[in-house]
């Protein structure tokens, strides 16, 4: 009999699995990222942007594909149709909804539209280590806005919004280039005319997408990606734009002058993009954003000029920007590293236009939730611990879990977060469970206690703060925090503040 | 040149649309919304529930088929895959994936575990005005809980959130039934022994679900779903249960039971329950229940029973719950309605033992977070209207605009969320745009202005007050607030403040 049960089940369960790529987040990771959240939403707000919220499902032609793995044979997003129907897909920003929203909404929308939007985002790419097909933005865009000072004020945002997160200046670096100064580079590259040879179509995409891997493959990489193609460690080969030695030198040349004050990196560019009118164009508004930033009093120190910024996505048409986070972070080798970008953007002039028809100017950035979570974790950023419930009522008899619950109730009642013990199992599980959960007290109520209208509370941190070294003053310290105490039951929600307040208060009271 | 381009672009473009069912969040829902999740999460908390968030996609296995719709070819889900891969579906509730999550979690996750998970599912539904296919919850569940205190504890939990929102009591009501009841009340039907014929397997099933739609379909719509079937107006078909007409008249009487007080309800269903064993089970469970929440001093008025509640969803086992808003809101007839639930839930012993083969008795509920918001807004509860930027900083001259940032930037600092107009449009066309935005303040500067270290503030609500009744004080109350003020700069930020006072603060504000 019990064989058979054996052999039975295996068949019958189901195996409880993530998706590749997926996860579940941790409630301290929540609530850290509330906070940050909460945050970076106050700087939006105070620029005057609204809150949207766009679905997760939207059409696959209302998305469009700009991609940088719009490549693979499933261009990279979450597609699917049902019979007969149209083909949908997860959004893989939250860029595109935006457009097809201010589209939607053409006529009764009052532009410049400010908005932010905070959101999960899909992407069907590799999953990699800290790199999820499930993840979370925060974009904040101004739609309607033809003129510099917009991009110039997309950086303050994104500066002020790293300060308000607790990041010291030096810490982080807003970098701007401009894709006009990128598609003057390639005018002077002198590529064969696309409408002699539609072979020669893609090649500006694919000399952008090389120069966008810099971070990755270093500049060797980037010179393969330029010329006749890259094989990667794992042996895979990545074709190349085929660009001759002359122009990959002239690209890495460019991207060689890599980041400079915003001056310097005007004058040092404008003699190699004079023969470009784009090119000149480009730097041109890299100025005009300069005269902004400096009369706004954002100095070189956080928001500079940079030819390496490219961003990977197909819409932008102007200014892009990154926000890189500059600290070190320890490697697994000798070498340091940068922690990296955590957000972006830049504009797109004509996003809008494929539905419209009408130019309608936009300008705009992401931040990359999870990425900057992580970042502000490794800073101790993040503030105090939060989300743990301090009080456990222990269930010493089940007859009278009425009176635990009454119990439980008073606490709440002062404000303080209290979990009743309903899993039916005995005390000493129930301490054990109390250690598991990182409770602060336990409530402990017998029959004598009832009927001496008393009750006792533990000190579970105790043991936990013992067991660090506390060097001469530990004995002291223990004296004088007994482990128990037993309190009349009046006196209850005033005691157990009391011994909750050496230690930081949890989030949950008021 | 003209034609060519017109005949040109309609087949270019793509029309901007919403998946049907599918909507965009207003600014004015979001930030409300964003309100009320803040205090029922205060609740949830101080009850020692902790966050958690879990992915929108899972495998379909891991879900289960437990919709009401899974009799469509659909099953309800919105489920797809990509070749060769296994199928995938966007969650239909958060209870699921609560299910896969402890099953994934159960060697390390201590039990009782509590959770709440705020998010988006989805159903693939017919949609109707107000039912959308993405629609959000906000749930709450004890996991690895057996007691019964553990559903009382449920209804508290709900019976709190409605009242931290303001809800008086009497507005709302938690309506408690017994899956346990409604199995008794089945097996008192004396229908047919499945095992011997495999057609009546979904009996059962679709009793409830006739039993289900009593508040959609009436009494006598039931008794059809229980008979032979019942077509509604548009002409559509649904079969029956296929009970006799006994059969049917005995449920009747049982739904006609209703609501009572929780001890009356008892009393009167002890008779009709004593042949099932079943059913007696489930009574006892909800004296016991009504035992906890009477010590709890939760009385009729705010948790009662009803014979009526039956969750639609296929994986309760025991007792089930619904939160109802009783008050009126007018129809379009002269019968007036109540505005009907706003939440549910149950437990679900069984649901997490799919995975481990092992049971984990669990109890939890809901909160529909739309239909909530809805109710809120209908009762006025949604409190002081938010998200407006109350102050627009016009641009007179546009080579000036590193000025007009410097005066929005002074603002920011002072912590009053201002706008720097981006639009590079005339002044009047500013205008209209402060009106569009509801913005209260203009602030105005041109050359003499900043010569002169002024700055201009035009008061905008006055021209929409005025426009009111303001009756005998109207014209002493334009004198007092002159519609346009010049300041010295130095004074900006104490004066915008002070227009800003008479008027409720601003929610960007610290």
């Amino acid at each position: 009999m019990a064989d058979k049960k054996k052999q039975k089940q295996p068949t019958n369960r189901t195996t409880p699995r993530l998706l590749k790529g997926f996860r579940d987040l941790a409630p301290e990771d929540i609530l850290y990222r509330n906070r940050m959240l909460e945050t970076i939403r106050t700087v939006y707000e105070r620029y005057g942007f609204q809150p949207l919220e766009t679905p997760a499902l939207e059409y696959v032609d209302a998305l469009g594909k700009f991609l940088p793995e719009s490549e693979t044979p499933e261009g990279g997003i979450f597609a699917f149709r049902f019979e007969d129907e149209e083909w949908v897909a997860l959004r893989y920003d939250l860029t595109a909804p935006l457009s097809r929203y201010v589209a939607l909404n053409r006529n009764t929308l009052p532009l410049p539209y400010r908005r932010y939007q905070y959101g999960p985002v899909y992407r069907l790419e590799k999953p990699d280590p800290g790199r999820y097909r499930e993840f979370f933005q925060c974009d904040f865009d101004i739609v309607g806005a033809p003129l510099l000072a917009a991009d110039a004020e997309v950086c303050m945002v994104l500066a002020d919004a790293m300060e308000a997160l607790g990041l010291a200046r030096g810490n982080y670096l807003i970098r701007v280039n401009n894709r006009k100064l990128l598609n003057g580079l390639i005018e002077l590259l002198g590529l064969p005319d696309p409408a002699a040879d539609r072979s020669t179509d893609e090649v500006p995409l694919r000399i952008l997408r090389a120069m966008d891997k810099l971070d990755k493959v270093g500049l060797d990489g980037v010179r393969h990606l330029l010329g006749k193609g890259r094989q990667d460690e794992s042996g895979a080969f990545t074709p190349g734009a085929g660009l001759s030695d002359t122009q990959v030198e002239r690209v890495i040349r460019f991207l060689e002058t890599g980041q400079a004050d915003r001056a310097g990196f005007c004058d040092r560019l404008g003699a190699m993009m004079e023969p470009s009118a784009i090119g000149c164009q480009g730097l041109e508004e890299l100025r005009e954003i300069h005269a902004h930033l400096t009369a706004a009093g954002y100095a070189d120190d956080r928001v500079t000029f940079d030819t390496t910024v490219v961003r990977g996505l197909g819409y932008y048409t102007g200014p892009v920007v990154e926000v890189g986070l500059t600290f070190e972070t320890p490697g697994d080798g000798p070498e340091v590293s940068r922690f990296g970008s955590v957000g972006g953007g830049g504009r797109y002039d004509t996003l809008i236009e494929r539905f419209t028809g009408e130019q309608i100017p936009a300008t705009g950035a992401s931040i990359g939730v999870d990425r900057l979570l992580q970042a502000l974790k490794t800073l101790g950023l993040t503030g105090a611990e939060t989300g743990v419930c301090p009080v456990l009522v222990t269930v010493m008899d089940k007859n009278r879990l009425p009176d635990y619950q009454a119990i439980a109730r008073e606490l709440r009642a002062a404000g303080i977060p209290t979990e009743l013990y309903l899993g039916g199992r005995n005390f000493k599980q129930q301490m054990k469970y109390a250690d598991a959960r990182n409770a602060r007290i336990a409530v402990i109520a017998g029959g004598n206690e009832f009927d001496n209208g008393e009750v006792a509370l533990k000190d579970l941190t105790l043991g936990r703060a013992v067991s660090e070294d506390y060097g001469e003053d530990r004995e002291k310290w223990r004296e004088e925090r007994p482990a128990q105490v037993t309190v009349r039951r009046e006196d209850l929600a005033g005691k157990v503040r009391e011994m909750l307040d050496p230690l930081p208060n949890s989030q949950g009271l008021p």
